[in-house]
């Protein structure tokens, strides 16, 4: 009898509580298309037996009778996916009926599975100290996160240098650039923007690796000729107290050279969107990636797009400091200590990276040539410009021609970088509108 | 009797006497090469009857028999030209007969003439205030010269605006960036680094003529589509008293909006090499041109190589403020009063035009694109820390990876600028040779 | 008395006569705007005193009293210019009284003169030999034209190789690719589309002089390493007999190495438009140039964009072969002969240069890099589709998508050229508007 | 009794006949490096207990004592690497000591697993008909092969178009060019050419889907304005009787518009490189990808550089007839019949993918800029003509500067291509040595 209570207390009365305050749940869909796993944002609202709310922002009805949940997914020209499936503990498992795109009326089952994100623990934005013990060698959207964040979390961790180096000189990951992370932020979705806070980006070892190279992409056919011997490693000191760093073996004409330490992060990315494979990490796009800019430093935040669920953010390849482009190929490659705060902004994706200073906006463009990475870092100027201040093309326009900036970012990847600028001052008396 | 020995004394006595101190003179030859004037810088050192000297750094020697001149010059294989020609006052014509480059031993005859170069004034360097009257509307190795200046001295001037409009807002030259000039800077040969320090830049009037365009090398396909309708002219307003320029009828979200005055040179030139014809004022290379750099500023020093006896400097197209690149296809086009300096340092030609500022070191490099622009300016940079820092390739590349900074001087032309830039901060504890 | 009557026949009786029949005059009118020569075609048709007529296409009004002649023409938007100048002879001189484009209102005199063209000479087209004398080192719109043709007209004559070299092997002109011409084509006005029909293009010599080398543009990093020891002169033996071409001196594995002959010109020219200086006969542009497309040769057609009276046609730089992007910058640089007929189509002005062979289409696109090069010609592909075939985009996009092929013509200029090439039997079946 | 001779006689004979004969066994030996799978190819010749052969060209030397296996492999700098496991069956698992490439003298242990690989069949090339089940939406070197092929062998099955559908109109596998494959080719190895005898390709329906679109690579900005309404999706009809398409629904001026069919192979790659992750099915790099590229054509060979054990073949994304560079973004979509040979020649990958047509060599770069790629494609093609003609770099700049072709392969994906290619009948008479 008491368990027939408790059945009704479990299943009656929160329906009749739900008819005043639905339940809300998140979860992490992921159908498997053909083997290619599309992972999507589901908020169930549970009224009783009821079930509304959306996916990835299409809207969803349906039921849940025990465990048995089905629903459906309208999307904007009213075609329907039908899910129909079991909950067990915060896994549900089952089938996608969905319409074949190829072919009208068509339509294709797929497997798919859910995860149910927990809650948003109660009370401020937490701290988090990470010490990781994995490192990723790719940008991937189906990697196991290593840590859940909420916006406005700040997370405190560490990365291993370009080689896969740590503070003690121990090797802890394969060469070429392995990132830290992923990291899940829970309220992250397609469509929103990611804002990291760098709060804190602190060298944590004496020594930084580079190499006396010039990247093919700053070379005239002469100059190539003579670059032929070049290549050759160079250790330089990082002198921590002194904020500057110089060759530790330099030539003669070298021996006072130092340059100051500015440490920052070589990568730093979310997953790439669906239907893309995982990125090398020394690639780069629109979801960051091995950007390889000077001013992403401590002080500064980087917004990128949000393409899967939690986001999903790495970063990775500190350098004490850096030139313009990255033109020895390696700069001063190094480990740090890295504090970050994270905040999305609901359905703000940026076109492009963007990086703000207390002082400028900045704007990644990335593409083949420096060319066309210039057209983008403007494209994605004037959507910041149209977004924040209301501007149009031709007031952009006018800001431009009179006060834009541009500088290269990055030489020695696959897509090269050119950043678009724009001095703060020239736009405080404009109105900005809130994030 | 008397007009006897007056005749050993002009004849007889000056040669013993230039035994010991031969009388320099300054010539410019120009020899028609089937059409085509090939200006040379000659010096002749008379002995006597005898001449020594060098055309263009070749070894020069030969005879003056009253007006009769006949000279060898002996290039750097053995191969003679010979010039014959008679001296009527500061003018020699003749025939020049030359090696045919295309065949082994023929040879062909040449017309040429040759002006004498006026001696330095004594004294210290003199100070020119010039009112132009004429406008070239291109950067031409064959126009006469509106004054001859000597390095170290100064020159006061102004220059219209893009469109051939004075500071009265008359019309003097025809639209397109008509410069003023060009000077023949008296001690300037082929091969000669010319530095011109500007040392004023003073807008003298109230407005400037912009558009709110962006050019297309700004544009993504997409943006292309959205800026088919921008174009229009946009007039800013120049507050000379408070430092700004604002449009002057502005959108109600520019209605604050103001840009500091920075006054600049767009065009800065000398004569292009001989085998070019003359460059449009819309046009760049290595003579420099319109630079449309927005670093070409009161207090900096530009410096070109020299290619043409005299140099021959344009200047013009003065911008009351402009951001890089100038991708609102005009910047904030205004007139100018101009003070600058000009100093020839022998036998450095740049292989890049080269801007000093203060703080900084930057090479422009000028391209069809802004990739090969980039690696142009690198060349040029290294070239220059060679040159007065006698750095190695390898020491450079060490330099440039830590410290480069890449900017992007022009978009608006049919070559490209990309500017490599480095603090002179970081170069401080090096030793810079003089010049 | 006699003499009275006379009088009276020529000035009076003529007027009569007129006022069916008005006289057509052709002029070229050219204006100095302080200093610039701006020259346009001048239709005068006189019905007695009065003049009616056209400038460049805008209307022209006026009358001719004796020998002084007073004439306003009119432009779209109602602004008015007034001529007015002394006749003798085949010339006019006097003032041009027009507008201020910088100033509302204002207004600016400027001195023209005008030389009359001849009236086409009767019957059907001519033929005419022509033996240079002179040959130009530039693309020039202001240099004296070496012949007068009508549309219709044949031509034949020679042309030096890039050296200056004659068929006898003696320099005659500058190196630099020195063009035969300008020719005048009378009835030729800005904005009309001039077809040079190649109606022979024979070789007149045995040999030609090439290179090893390889362009910077065709270089990696790494093999610009490898090819700094390149650059080294080759001759070429052309057997016109069996039609082809062989080294003169081949190493031993080069030694049965042979290409066929495939006569072209390098050069190919109008003068340029106003607002532009001379073109280095190096250069290229919208008015062809040193375009080095290995399509321009016998049996196939050029057409380009008419900028100045009388077009000036010049050319020069033949090759008896050329791999695609003359990428040993000197292709088998020789002498020819040229035979070619000039056709005007009126007002159909081509944005890009274009070839027709037997079998295709082409258009050379020309910029600073390949990628704005295959821009331009893709462009200019579908102005011809839309011209001649009445394509909307969505139906050119169909047939380039499934039929366009693209070449690159050349990599060894300022510019680099890339061709859009259809096969005309794709288009067969489609309706071709006559010209 | 019989018995135990028949066991001695396999047991003992055979290890007595090994002291001549070693047994040869092929492995793939996957070492987890971090998290990443190093895949090399293992030679074992085991003559008793003792091992030797090659790990990717590297000496091996060990022993194996029943089911436990220990060998070393040397490097060039005699570093040494020592591999401890245990076989069961045809897997073999244990622990890599390896040398730590960070830190001199340090080592670090990775686990490994190998895989045998079956010995050949004996008997002559074998052809396979093979019906695919699964599709792969990247380029990976982890995916399972889905069938082992030898050098020789002949393969015949099907592809689905781009949008994964077949050829009874059945989607099978998601958009983005899914490819048939991987095909584990036996006895190829990092190092290797993979040779493509492409036999036959067939169409296999009635239908493709294109777009009416032009890529942005291929606007000017002016031409991007108009081209903002493009992108409708275009059926065409295969008409496979008459060798020609057409629109399905044309316009009127398009009624009577086709194309020939040549059916063609966008994608065609192995497996990249140890270090990156895989490449998505729109991309393309050195091993291939989604070339798009109109002469990978029945009769024609594509020749690609073998990175991984058993290279991995995929293959996909057929057109049945395609302009060069793509430019309506999708080409004439469909499926296809494909047979093809498979041929390893040992050691000879070429820096680019390679295409051999009846007549012409093919190299094909690719790049973020046309520039970048035609300098790919002329590295690869003198490395062609130095491995099989011995030709130095001044030979082949004579070949490729009165000889090379260069056409535009692909505009429509990351990288664009440009191939260089060299009409076979020029080179008849130098000496073509064996593979």
């Amino acid at each position: 009898m008491l368990r027939h209570l408790l059945w009704l207390f479990l299943v009656c009365v929160p329906a009749v509580a739900f008819a005043q305050t639905p339940v809300k749940e998140s979860w992490v869909v992921t159908t498997d298309l053909w083997g290619n796993a599309l992972q999507q944002s589901l908020t169930l609202e549970r009224t009783g037996k009821r079930l509304g709310g959306d996916l990835d922002g299409e809207g969803v009805e349906g039921e849940r009778s025990g465990s048995d949940v089905r629903f459906v997914v309208t999307d904007a020209n009213k075609v329907q996916s039908i899910y129909t499936g079991k909950v067990s503990g915060d896994t549900l498992r089952g089938i996608a009926d969905m319409p074949d795109t190829n072919t009208p009326k068509a339509r294709v089952k797929h497997p798919f599975t859910a995860r149910r994100i927990p809650e948003r623990p109660a009370g401020p934005p937490r701290r988090h100290d990470f010490k990781p013990t994995t490192y990723s060698n790719e940008f991937s959207a189906t990697r196991e996160p290593v840590l859940t964040l909420w916006s406005g979390d700040t997370l405190k961790t560490t990365t291993l240098d370009s080689g896969g180096v740590d503070e003690h000189g121990v090797t802890r990951a394969l060469f070429g650039n392995p990132q830290t992370g992923p990291f899940f932020i829970a309220d992250a979705r397609a469509g929103d923007m990611l804002v990291i806070h760098l709060k804190r980006l602190r060298l944590n070892r004496r020594h930084a690796d580079s190499l006396d190279s010039i990247v093919g992409r700053a070379l005239t056919p002469a100059l190539a000729a003579k670059a032929a011997e070049l290549g050759k490693p160079v250790r330089w000191k990082l002198d921590l107290e002194r904020g500057v760093a110089s060759p530790e073996s330099p030539t003669e004409r070298l021996k006072d050279f130092t340059v100051p330490l500015k440490p920052m992060l070589g990568g730093l990315a979310v997953a790439p969107d669906f239907g893309l494979p995982a990125f090398s990490t020394g690639d780069t796009g629109r979801f960051g990636g091995n950007m390889d800019f000077n001013e992403v430093v401590e002080g500064n935040t980087v917004s990128l797009p949000v393409y899967q669920p939690g986001a999903l953010l790495y970063f990775g390849d500190a350098h004490a400091a850096q030139g313009d482009g990255e033109t020895s190929q390696y700069a001063l490659e190094t480990s740090m200590e890295v504090e970050l705060t994270v905040e999305v902004v609901r359905g703000k994706a940026p076109s492009m990276p963007r990086v703000e200073s207390p002082t400028h906006l900045m704007v990644l463009g990335q593409a083949g040539s420096l060319d066309d990475a210039l057209r983008s870092a403007t494209s994605g100027m004037t959507q910041w410009l149209e977004q924040d201040y209301g501007l149009t093309l031709s007031e952009s326009a006018q800001v431009l021609g009179s006060s834009v900036q541009y500088v290269v970012a990055n030489l020695a990847g696959r897509s090269v970088g050119v950043v678009a600028k724009l001095d703060k001052a020239r736009l405080a008396k404009l109105r900005r509108e809130a994030k």
